[in-house]
């Protein structure tokens, strides 16, 4: 597999980012959704699609969704990393449902579903599959209004340039200006209820994003600033006793900073890792990211006492023993896949990453898992 | 004078806030500027129009201002708060001196310019005189495409949502979604050369504006999470002894912030009188704010007392006696104008603020100053 433009140090220096036009923030603001697709809407036939992480069935979350006209409800269960098929399949079934492309499409759910509401956003307009558009700066056609409604905060996927997709070749994001949603609506209560390891979890991904940020040699004072303070508000989230409802308010926060701070940094060797782990065993995004930081305290001293005290604190025990069982193949390809993340290392570790980090280092790292 | 729509703190809780939707940040990011208008320019005929500070008058930075076709660089000096009569002329010129309406419109300056540049692009398609607009949410037309490069930082103009213009009746700003800038470059070396006292009492701004915020009733967790971020680099500016240049991408970002965390929070007490300040002598509203500040510490005790170790700090010493030759007539012109900025009053002291602040008080004060 061939990768073009992928983003170097220098090709992003002075990245035109491209920020969320527009976001409402505020506990009960699920309640403007309406009046704020109303403006949105091109005609009776043309609908608004939600997509809905099926954690959602049989809640009052359906009823309050404004769903007018020809508008639909699609439940999509987060169990699995989203796939380009899965966006394909989307595609395809709302060009058949749908005389008329549909007005937006609104991602409620946690990354899984933000990640989907924007590729199906973008494949309804660029011609081919998904899979054709993984990489960096591919899509060429302004995709369908977007709207992203997280209910579980960390990803930072409602304020990234990027939908990560587990394709058939590689697990890659269709990173674009084009991926940014055109909406997004912070509403702290819909992530009431969130079990407790997955907010564990997904919480993890924006602290280990910022500690790869901050670590990282891409950064600069305007990405730097976004990492400090999500930082800050993770360790007060998840180091300090706070009030639950502001605990639910800091961290929603701490997502979206932490996603603004990726503007002009990378993350870097958890995340690599992370995505070898995705590819072979299917291990989802957050708590693949915990199974090697443990790990990497060669790389991020600090970060991982920090995220040592977390695990305590909050009682998480991690699995073990999930890569004791691979074959040397499926071993060989997990290390393929994390050393194509060419970017993360080159942030993390320098220009010469190369002669840093080997194969034989990540097979070490990953036998401990 | 009658105001229409002015918002309250239940007005603006779920605001669906309109961010800048390109930033571009970097020591030498100017040199970009080129191609990102390149796809903007609508034919050779619509050109970009440059609002620059006069102070660049004879510098090079007029010579790296990527000028084509018919594209004008106006000088224009900050020596005076911009005014309405001011757009009104530069649109009527604009409208003479073209066939076509421009491109753009890129405000290259402090405050001063980038509340031109603002105003300007939104004259040159709504109808009337800008004194119209000055309110919230009166304007009804998509204004021309504008970008805001700053100069001189801490006014946070270049993310705000207002354009604050000195009228025939009123000091006030033209608050709308239209308002913000399609476009904003920030490059910390603009800022090399800004002289002292200015330097200080804009990052004054920022600095002041965070406090009234963080201290007022309008605030939520979102806007919180920022005035939080930029406060903090205000003290590693104002406080610290950081190198220069490090220095200078702070109090960018800090003033960045601090704008952004007006999204769901107001300004307060020292912006309130700093308008009548500015309405009735002219004064300055970076410099207005750090004369009404000094006198606050019934309101922002832990505020004034570090805005008192700036001072020192940096060896400013504040004029005296400004107040001290206002005739009667023109002492209650300036609390009309202070106590007709009901938002401000009421997120400083909140909703029943006429039980809390009278005219008597606001004259102590200002007898002070």
């Amino acid at each position: 597999m061939t990768l073009k433009n992928i983003p170097t140090k220098a090709s992003q220096e002075y990245r035109n980012f491209p920020m969320v036009p527009r976001v409402v923030y505020g506990k009960g603001s699920f309640n403007t959704l309406g009046d704020i697709l109303m403006s949105k809407r091109k005609h009776s036939e043309a609908p608004m699609i939600y997509l809905v992480d099926d954690v959602f069935e049989n809640t009052d979350l359906l009823n309050r969704i404004p769903k007018i006209f020809c508008d639909q409800i699609i439940l999509i269960s987060a169990e699995d990393e989203p796939k380009t098929q899965q966006v394909d399949a989307l595609v395809s079934m709302l060009k058949e449902n749908y005389n008329e492309l549909p007005s937006g499409i609104i991602g409620i759910g946690g990354g899984t579903l933000l990640d989907l509401a924007k590729a199906v956003a973008i494949m309804l307009t660029n011609k081919g599959g998904a899979a054709e558009y993984q990489g960096w700066d591919l899509v060429k056609k302004q995709p369908i209004y977007h709207v992203g409604i997280p209910t579980i905060s960390g990803t930072g996927a409602e304020v990234s340039r990027t939908t990560v997709l587990m394709g058939p070749e590689k697990k890659l994001g269709i990173n674009s200006d084009y991926t940014t949603f055109d909406q997004v609506l912070l509403d702290p209560d819909l992530t009431v209820g969130v079990p407790k390891e997955q907010w564990f979890y997904t919480g993890m991904d924006c602290f280990i994003h910022c500690v790869e940020s901050l670590n990282g040699t891409f950064l600069n004072a305007f990405s730097k600033s976004y990492g400090e303070k999500s930082l800050e508000l993770c360790k007060e989230v998840f180091l300090e006793d706070i009030d639950e409802s502001e605990s639910r308010e800091k961290l929603m926060m701490a997502s979206w900073h932490g996603g603004m701070s990726i503007a002009y940094s990378q993350v870097g060797v958890a995340h690599a890792m992370s995505y070898g782990l995705g590819y072979v065993l299917g291990v989802k995004h957050g708590i693949g990211n915990c199974l090697v930081f443990q790990f990497l305290e060669e790389f991020y001293p600090e970060g991982v006492v920090l995220f040592n005290n977390m695990l305590k604190k909050h009682k998480i025990v991690l699995p073990k023993g999930v890569c004791s069982n691979l074959t040397e193949s499926e071993m060989d390809t997990m290390i393929t896949v994390a050393l194509g993340m060419e970017p993360l290392w080159e942030n993390a570790l320098g220009e010469n990453w190369k002669s840093i980090i080997t194969a034989q280092k990540l097979k070490a790292i990953y036998q401990k898992i």
